[in-house]
């Protein structure tokens, strides 16, 4: 079910793409500008918790590639987002038990692409991104996805450790990557499982890593800190591909 | 031999650049920034009296040739080109058995910067690249190698199949990552090896495949048909590495 990527440009433009219940990923207002058709384009964002950027003009002009942004700029999902449910439903559709890869705010849309392309190769049902301070949906993400992104639900929600909380009652548990941690192989990785991920720079965010009920590290032996982020995901997931097999 | 590209951009790729000794003729800044990651360049400058240079953004980006220079671009010695038996005898100094990677045609900077990344992270004592239709050393290479590859060697070689006859020589033998392989769990992957990954549409080519004694598959679940080049590295690097560890 896919949208056409777009950058939407013009007031009127974007007020009616909220209206034709397109998703919007984020919006880029002209600071200070509070006229009419404006204060209708930050109405419609506020109703679906879009984030709405306040920009000087010149990153608008740069944005822009009609040159006629009117101080409003849209950009909407190339992709449509699925709900955390519809990834637990296709996990119970499979008989499998759900094994999620949550993402706490990945910036690099490589990565992103990268990470929905390990998850459907890895067998993970879908992939969970925060809202906000992330890369969403992209045409890039699409590209760089190999085609995953058409198969792999992707679920978009206000806050991570929520969304742990929430799907704890449902019985998954949760491990974080960090260095910190035991070592992948000494953490039992079966049963139902949300792998999060951290951020490419600082890793995962204090709060969500408190919800997490282990704190799994990945072998070390270089000069340097870590392992780029779609790598990581990689080798995680695929120590937990190798433990539900020997599991079996 | 040295290399054309001497531009290192990225904050943690310059911080690796004079972490690691390696000579930087000129720091370029970007004017107002003080965060953590600049601070510390700074400090590096200073204590090594390289040129610091505080220009505007506009500036920065027009010498960046990535795009992505986060505020600081350097100019450093260039990055040079290791020979086979350097790795070798790195591996010897550590008294490893050596542990290459082997990259037929790896097309994508991002990729390879991912992979040099892998290597140092799991313990690899170089990569081996071939001189025509590949990706060099060049500056995307090095920044997403995040400073990797001033501490793993990287050798250009003229026939990939033929270093891969002489290793075999010295008692390595050699893996390769295809669809058609046997499960990596089933391939005993411990002793002198080297782990050869194809090129990201194509896969490994037929000469080189022919002359590896083993080929290794990831197991996949998905849709779609195969995994990111630098995540298959990633995930079969760590293959290595468990094995290796269980070995001990």
């Amino acid at each position: 079910m896919r949208y056409e990527e777009s950058v939407i440009e013009g007031r009127n433009a974007v007020i009616e793409a909220f209206r034709s219940g397109k998703t919007i990923d984020k919006v880029f207002i002209l600071d200070g500008c509070k006229d009419g058709p404006v204060s209708t384009v930050v109405r419609e964002a506020k109703k679906r918790d879009t984030i709405i950027n306040y920009v000087k003009r010149e990153r608008l002009d740069e944005m822009s590639s009609t040159g006629k942004h009117q101080g409003v700029i849209a950009y909407a999902a190339a992709y449509e987002y699925a709900t955390v449910d519809d990834i637990l439903e296709a996990a119970k559709e499979k008989g499998e038990d759900p094994f999620v890869i949550i993402l706490d705010n990945i910036e690099d849309p490589h990565n992103l692409g990268a990470i929905i392309r390990t998850a459907n190769l890895a067998g993970a049902h879908g992939v969970i991104i925060p809202k906000r301070r992330a890369v969403g949906l992209t045409s890039t993400v699409a590209r760089t996805s190999a085609g995953a992104i058409n198969y792999t639900p992707v679920a978009k929600v206000t806050n991570i450790a929520n969304t742990i909380e929430e799907l704890k009652k449902s019985g998954m548990w949760f491990v974080c990557a960090d260095m910190d941690g035991t070592a992948m192989y000494d953490v039992n990785l079966t049963g139902s499982i949300g792998l999060v991920i951290g951020n490419e720079g600082e890793g995962v965010s204090r709060l969500v890593k408190e919800k997490c009920d282990y704190i799994a590290s990945i072998p070390m032996k270089g000069d340097i800190d870590s392992l780029n982020a779609s790598v990581a995901t990689g080798v995680l997931a695929y120590e937990i591909v190798r433990q539900r097999l020997n599991a079996k």
